[in-house]
C-alpha cells in the first residue's frame, strides 16, 4: 500500500455545478429542445432513474392484430435522454403482426427470445429483405425504412428492441394514412388506392373525412 | 499600404497533403463508408465539380403520375459528397402528383417556382399537416416521415427541394409495397390491404409473387 | 379487405408527452441551447408553423449593391429548428453583388431561378473555384469558406439557396472588418490594409474608431 | 383502383450506383476509416448481412468469473456499420460476474431476460448507482463509464445489451491493468496499489514485467 | 474606392433575433440538456465571457500525489459551451502523479511547457502506449481510455492538455472505486481485489462500507 | 487476493479484428473520406503514432509579419485523426500578428505561454471581441469567425492553440483575397476594394490577374 493516512481528498475537482458529460435524466416537465430534455438536477437523481421495469409485463395481445409494443423511449424511461439509445418489448401472439411501420430518427436492432419471427425490411430501391428469425436470432432495420414483425410459429412470441436513439419515433403505415382526417380524395391521390378500399380502411381505424 | 515587398509568402503551411476539412469531392471508384464516399484528389478537382446543370432541365412527365424528381444527390452531384446537404427538382405537369415517401435520412425543405401545389406530411401521432403553396410558398417536411406533393393549380407546376444530407435516400411507398417481388401474403398482412388489392397494385407496378 | 370492424384502436401507444424526434418548431420565448430553440408544445403546432411566405416576396434591391439577401433561417422560420437545414432568396438587380461572406456554421447550395450569376469560393489553399452560372445550374460553397455572387447578366437574377443547418450564420467581410467600432489600428494591422484605406470604408458603411 | 395499366414504371430514378444512405454492411477485407468500415457492394448484400444468430448460443461460462460475453458488434456483425448501434449476450452462471469495466465510446442499456443481476455504474462524482434487477427489467449506463453486473440470483443468469455505436469498446479494467507488460512500477504508481499487489495479480492474468 | 457615400447600411439582415450558430456562453441559471447549457442572451455578452484567467495560476500540488489539475470546462469556462473543445491545467511538482484516469466523453492531448512527463494510455485491447515527453512535445490519448501522467523529471512539470468537448467528464480510477460508499464486497468481487486491500483503500480515500 | 492460479484468460473476446472505435491513427497513403483518413492498421501502431514533437521548435517568424503557426492537425500528427481534436504552436516576434483568419471547419482555444497577445474575433453581427491576454490567459474563438492574434508586449510571444476538429482548416483572408489568380475585378466587386488597392496587394503577396 503505498498512500499515506494523511492523503488530501480534494486534490482533483471535476466540474462541479453539473454534470451534462455523465447522463442527462429527463425533465419532462422543463423545456425539451432538438437533443431532448432537459436534465433533471444532478442531486434529486438515484439508481432508480436508471432502471425501467416495464419491459418485463406482456404487452396486451387482445387486439385484432394479436400483438403489442411496448416501448421504452425517453418519454416512458428519463434515464436514457441524451445517451443516444432506447428499448422495447414486442409481444406477438399466436398469428400477431408487427403491421409495416418506419422509425423517422432511428435503426434498429431485435433479438428474438422466444418463438419464431418473420421479420423484414424494404429498401429504397425496392429490394425486400425478410427473413425467418428463432430463439436467438439478431436482425438489424436500417434507419427510416419500412419493416415488419410477424409471428410465423405456433405459439406466442417475444422479442426486445433497441434504437440508435432515445426517441426513434415510430410511424405505422396503416394509421399514418387511414386514422386520422386526412381526405380520402388525397389519400387515394397520393398512395393509388381506390377511394373505396381508402373509405373502408378509415372506417376500420376510426379516420373521417 | 503597410506591408513591404519582400513579403515571405510562406510563412504559413497549412495542411499540404489533403484539405479533407474544406470538401471532399466524391470518387465513385473508391471505397466508401458509413460518412459518404471517398474524395476525389484534390490536384484533379475543378470548379466543374461544384456545379450541377442537371436541374435546369424539365423531367418528363409523360407518365401516369404526371410528374417527375430529379435528384442531385451526392452520386449525382459529387461535390456535394460530405456537405450535409443535397437537392432535387420536382416537375408536376397538370394533375401531377409526387406519391407518398419518405426520405430516411434527411428532413426536406421545398420552394414553389411555378404553379400552386398542395403538400403535406404526417407525424408519428398521425396528425396529418398539409396545405396549398403558391409560388414562393416554402414548405419543411421533418426526417423520416411520410409526405406527398400534389399539382392543385391548372397549369404545370415547379418547384425546387432541399435536403439536410448529401443522400437522403427516397422510398417511395408504392414502389416499396408493390413493385418487387414481396409475397402477396406478406404484404396483406402487414399493411391489412386485401390480397387482391395487394395482387392487382403489383400487376400494375410490374411486381411479383 | 382483412380488418374486421372491432379492430383496437389503440393497441400500439407512441410516446405521448412530446414528439422530440419528429419535430422540434422554435418556441422563441423559451431559453435556447447549443443545439437551437427549446421546441414549441405539440399542441399549439399547426401546418403554419412548416410553411413560410417571406421567400416569395422580392428583396429590396434599392441600395448600393443592388442585391438582397432574405433568410429563411430558424429564427425567421420556425419549423426549420432541429432539423439540420434553412434557406434563402437572393435577388440580384443589374449590376448586383452579394459580397464576400462566409457561413461560419453551414454549407450552401445554390440553384440560379432567373438571369446569369457568377458565384464562386476561395479554398483554403487559395484556390478560387467561380464559374457563371445560368438558369437551373446549381453550385456548391463548402462550410466556412469566402464566397460570393455577381449578376453578371443583363436583367435582375434570382436564386434560392439551402444550407446545411437552420441556422447557417452569415459574416459579411466589408461589415465585419468596417461597420463597427472596431479600431482602425488593428483593423489595418491584421488586414495589411492602409488606415486610410480603413477609414474611408469605415465612414462609407457607418463604422467608428 | 386508380392506376391505369401503361404505368410508366421508371419515372423516379433513386441514386443507382450507391445506397449509401440506406446500410453500408462493412467490408472487412477494404480500408476502414473513424466512421465504420467501407461498404460491401449493394449488389452482393443479402438478407443474411442483417441477421446475426451468434447471440442464440450460450457463452462458456467454465472460467474464473463464471460468466461470459458474446459481442454482435460491427465485426461480428457487418449489417450493423453504420447504423449507430450494437448488440451483446451476457451469460452469467451461479456466482458469475461480469468484471468492472468501460465502453470507451457507447452508452449501453441492459434487458435482463432470465435469473437476477445486480447491476451498476460509477459515476465521474463516484456516486455508486447500482440495484438488482429481475427478469424484464432494463438499465442504462452512461457512455465511458466503469459499470459491472453480476448474478445475485441461486441459477444461471442471461441478458441481453445494446450499445449507441456499432463498436462500443471494451476495456475491461484488470485486464487494462495487469494482463499486459506495463511495468509494475507504473502501475502502482498510477493506481496506490502496492507493487506486490500488482505483481501477483499479474501473475494471475497473464501480465508481465 | 468603390462605394458612394449613399451606401444603404441595412440591405442584408442576419437573424437578429437569437444568434444561436456564432455562440452560446453557458447561462449556468437556466435549464440544460443533452447538449450543454442553455445560451446567456447576447446582449449581456462581453468579451470576459471568452476569456478565462484561471490556467495562469498553479494547482495547489501539496498533496500525495504532489500534482493538481485546474479544469476550464463549460462549467468554469461558459464560453466554451457548444464549441465542442475545453481545456484544463495540469501541474506535477517533482515525483507528482496524475492517477489512472478516464473522460468518458473526450479525447485528450496534452502539451508538455515544462520539465519531463512520463504519459500513456491502455487500449482496449490491453496494449499499453506510453512514453516519456519532454518540453514541446505533444500526446493524445484517445476517448475513454485509461491513462496517466508522472513527472519523470527532477524539477516540476507543466503540461496544458484540451479536450474534444466542452465537458469531458473526468473518472478517477481510485476515486471510482474507493472513495463512496460502494461496499467493500462488491468493489473485491468486480476488480479482483481481496476485500481487505480495498478496505485499506478505502479508510485512505474516505470511503465506507 | 480472490483469483485461483487457473484463471482462464480468454473468456472475453472483444472484436479483434480492428479496433474501430479506440483510435484510428492515419494512413496518409490511404483513401479517405468526409469523417478523415483510413486507419493504419493497428498492428504497425506504435507510441510513436500518438506524440509529437513538432510544436517544441519555434518557428520561424523572420518574414513580414514577424509571427510563424506550426500546425499539427491530422496531416502532421496522424495519431488525432478521428478524435475530433487538434492543435498548433503560434510563435510571435515583436510586433508579430497573426493576421486576419478563419477556420472554417472547427471552434479554437487559445492559452498563452509567454509574452502578451491582443486577440480578437468578429460575431456575424460584426459586434467585434477582442482582450489583451497575459500568460496564462485563454481565449475561445467560436467556429468559423474571423479572427486574429497580434503580439501587443514588448517581447517575443507564444500560444498554444487548440481545435476542435483533427483538420480545422486556415482560410487567411488576405492570401484568399490576393494570393492567387483571382481576377482584380471579381475581387473588387466582391470586397468593395479599390482595383489599384487590390493590384499593390496581389503584387506584395504573389498574386496574379
Amino acid at each position: 500500500m503505498v498512500i499515506p493516512l494523511f492523503f488530501v481528498f480534494t486534490f482533483l475537482v471535476a466540474s462541479s455545478q453539473a454534470s451534462v458529460q455523465d447522463f442527462c435524466v429527463a425533465d419532462l416537465k422543463l423545456p425539451y429542445g432538438p437533443a431532448g430534455y432537459s436534465c433533471k438536477k444532478p442531486s434529486s437523481v438515484t439508481e432508480n432513474d436508471f432502471v425501467f421495469s416495464g419491459l418485463g409485463v406482456p404487452g396486451n395481445t387482445s387486439n385484432i392484430i394479436s400483438a403489442a409494443v411496448t416501448p421504452a423511449f425517453d418519454a416512458q424511461f428519463p434515464g436514457l435522454n441524451g445517451l443516444g439509445l432506447s428499448l422495447a418489448r414486442l409481444d406477438l401472439a399466436t398469428g400477431g403482426v408487427i403491421p409495416m411501420h418506419t422509425h423517422p430518427g432511428a435503426s434498429e436492432a431485435l433479438i428474438v427470445i422466444q418463438g419464431i419471427i418473420c421479420a423484414g425490411f424494404i429498401a429504397s430501391d425496392n429490394t425486400v429483405y425478410f427473413k425467418t428469425l428463432n430463439k436467438g436470432d439478431a436482425m438489424v432495420f436500417p434507419q427510416g425504412l419500412l419493416h415488419f414483425q410477424i409471428n410465423s410459429g405456433k405459439g406466442s412470441a417475444l422479442a426486445f428492441v433497441s434504437f440508435s436513439s432515445p426517441n426513434p419515433g415510430l410511424q405505422i403505415l396503416d394509421f399514418a394514412l387511414f386514422k386520422n382526417d386526412f381526405p380520402t380524395e388525397l389519400v387515394s391521390k397520393t398512395t393509388f388506392l381506390d377511394p373505396a378500399v381508402v373509405k373502408k380502411l378509415k372506417g376500420v381505424l376510426g379516420g373521417t373525412n
